[in-house]
């Protein structure tokens, strides 16, 4: 077999045969095909498509290009959940350990952020002495111990993918449904989970644009998944603003920590409690959505979700004592406020550009060798659909640099006030697919 | 500028603006833009194609990645012939002697074949001593005293061309109208020649298989041309079968040498006075193409064609005296003859698949570095459209090695022998595009 043939295929928009993508995953893993063919059959992949078989096919190569994680030796059903990425989107932080704390085992493993959104591992090393990187027995062990874990991957998981990804990333084809679905579910089957639940973002800061991008990315992740015996379903979620009020790593950490506390803005709660209780069903420990909600909410008002959270930390090597003492998170030099020009309601404030914003100031990576600034960021005052007088606060600029002229700049052109009836409705659950 | 925001331009079907393709044709140039991208962005060309102005901005962008040769000063119009490449397409051999012979200057810069095509260069090697790499002066000088030359590009023409046309081979993006046309015409352009007539060929041997396609390359060649003041013109011709009775380097100079002593296969005949007419009307030499043609046929019969080729061989440094002895050119060992397993007409003989076959006994290359067999090749005895009895011979095979049972039964699954209704419509002239 030739890979110029495989590309061939793809181009003239036919499907690839099985012995065609096994070749191709095989070439890329132990890298006998050359960058230049595979970015040209990821463009024409990203331009043609793939049907469900060459989806199944290609994650199913992709996972078996790697190490699988074995969780059959710890007791439970295990129920993991997976963002496809957003600004201030910090979910599975407090969501982990909620969850957990109802005797659920959620075994999370998370990636690094780039571009203007942020990734849950960076998030988590705002925390002093936190570890992202262990071991597979020492991973079981914390499932065990604590019931939840967010670390990196352990071993050597989908390489395949990992190769395909950084082309994918200079190839301008990020964002094509079956390469993101192979992806997502090369590494999420070989993580061992029983089940899974998606959150797959929609709007200006998410990858898919529009609802409909979003429902069928969430509909081929479900197949997938359902496809090799796994529990799955998603939930389409709104990625137009920024989701809760904080930007940037330890700032994320300190909004987390307030949730489990019961002070949780109320869009990033309602997140929580709506991906929660679809874990809690799939895990088995209630039979409704509203029942689970109900648990949950109780974890939260009787401290328990908080106590698992600081035993996650202390076990993956962090200062549980940041529960009770934000100081000991890194914080920003300076506090600049960014004010109303004029008085109004926020009819927008467009999640990408607020990310980049706070990319800008160091809170995360233009390119992967960047180093972040963990106490950086953006704190939200105000919201879309909330009024403003002329000067009041809209939000606070977190900054180890005096001057950023920049940043306001782009702030104020990313950020609108008009009037009541120019602001959009923005529902934050879009739709529920299973 | 960055090259995935240029991808990006063109992967979402937009046109790339000026700055994008100076930027992408620079940095081939100068090798700041890796393989990975470039291919990627070759792919997003093929699916999505070009516009005139995009295509002619690459076009020039390629000219002037390197050289132009400056024929200024010599006298005379300067008319050249390009054809997209078939099987047995010798046409350029006795064209440019042909038409020199009557006082015109053709300055012809041709390549070497890959695949199931040959080459011109790879063709007149054959005859022993036979130089195509030239110097500038001596190119020159060649012009004013012989009136043709067909010889390799002289220094450092479109070296974009070069890196992109190496990337395409093998991304599977070689046959697309605004690759090929920015190909062809930078090379053309780069030449100095002040009309051009192109040989577009269509059908199972060609690149561009149906009409319309070939008609569509053929009004992006000519467009182009006539954007920078050339007089250009494209002629569409049938690669349904091979053009003439040789198939083979050797084989077709003795085919060359024969049509200019008045013997030449019908269809390669009226090719070469096709094409030659328009290039005498082009230079001036005559009013309508049938007075052209007058003087073109006369050129042959009083000998003087023959007498200019013999000059341009001698000027090349090869042995002019193979024009009376064939024998002073590489012989195959072996001549097999392939004969008709029953009685019928000759319905098919596919071009690309006799050009493979011709690869196989060494005339022709699958990997750029292979070495040419001079020697070997087909020889048809019958084209399309005539009858064979059982027994009789359809072609006599030219080899080195005794054993062709590969080639013989690739020839017999390619040639078809039927009744005579079922001779499809093969005119070798499908349409004139000005």
């Amino acid at each position: 077999m030739r890979m110029v043939d495989v590309i061939d295929t793809k181009r003239n928009n036919q499907a690839l045969s099985d012995e065609q993508i096994d070749f191709f995953i095989d070439g890329c893993t132990d890298g006998s095909i050359p960058d230049y063919q595979t970015s040209a059959l990821l463009m024409a992949i990203w331009l043609n498509g793939m049907n469900q078989r060459e989806m199944q096919r290609l994650t199913m190569d992709m996972l078996h290009s790697g190490d699988e994680l074995d969780l059959s030796d710890i007791d439970g059903i295990k129920v993991d959940k997976h963002s496809t990425g957003g600004v201030g989107d910090k979910t599975s932080i407090p969501l982990a350990p909620l969850v957990a704390s109802l005797g659920i085992v959620v075994p999370m493993i998370s990636g690094r952020g780039l571009g203007h959104t942020g990734g849950t591992l960076d998030k988590l090393e705002a925390i002093p002495g936190f570890q992202v990187e262990i071991d597979e027995d020492a991973f079981k062990q914390q499932l065990r111990d604590v019931g939840c874990i967010i670390a990196g991957a352990t071993g050597n998981i989908a390489p395949a993918d990992k190769k395909i990804y950084a082309l994918r990333d200079v190839t301008d084809t990020v964002d094509s449904i079956p390469l993101i679905a192979g992806s997502i579910m090369s590494k999420k089957i070989a993580s061992g989970t029983d089940a899974l639940v998606m959150d797959v973002k929609t709007g200006s800061g998410a990858f898919m644009k529009s609802e409909e991008q979003a429902a069928e990315l969430a509909r081929t992740l479900v197949d997938i998944g359902k496809g090799v015996g796994m529990n799955a379903m998603a939930v389409i979620s709104d990625m137009n603003q920024p989701l809760g009020k904080a930007i940037g790593n330890a700032l994320e950490i300190q909004e987390s920590i307030e949730l489990l506390k019961g002070n949780g803005p109320a869009d990033l709660e309602e997140l929580v409690l709506t991906i929660g209780s679809q874990m809690v069903v799939m895990a088995g420990k209630a039979d409704t959505l509203d029942e689970a909600r109900e648990l949950l909410k109780a974890q939260i008002a009787n401290g328990e979700a908080l106590d698992t959270f600081q035993r996650m930390i202390e076990a993956q090597g962090g200062d549980g004592n940041v529960i009770n003492d934000y100081t000991l998170l890194p914080q920003a030099k300076y506090h600049v406020p960014l004010t109303a020009k004029h008085a109004g309601v926020i009819t927008g404030m467009k999640a990408d550009e607020l990310g980049v914003a706070s990319m800008m100031l160091g809170g995360g990576r233009a390119a992967k060798e960047d180093e972040l600034d963990y106490a950086v960021g953006l704190v939200l005052d105000k919201k879309v659909g909330d009024h403003v007088d002329e000067g009041e606060r809209i939000l606070t600029i977190h900054t180890d640099r005096p001057d950023v002229d920049d940043v306001i700049e782009l702030l104020e052109s990313n950020i609108t006030i008009g009037d009541a009836e120019d602001v959009p409705s923005m529902p934050l659950i879009h739709r529920i697919i299973e």
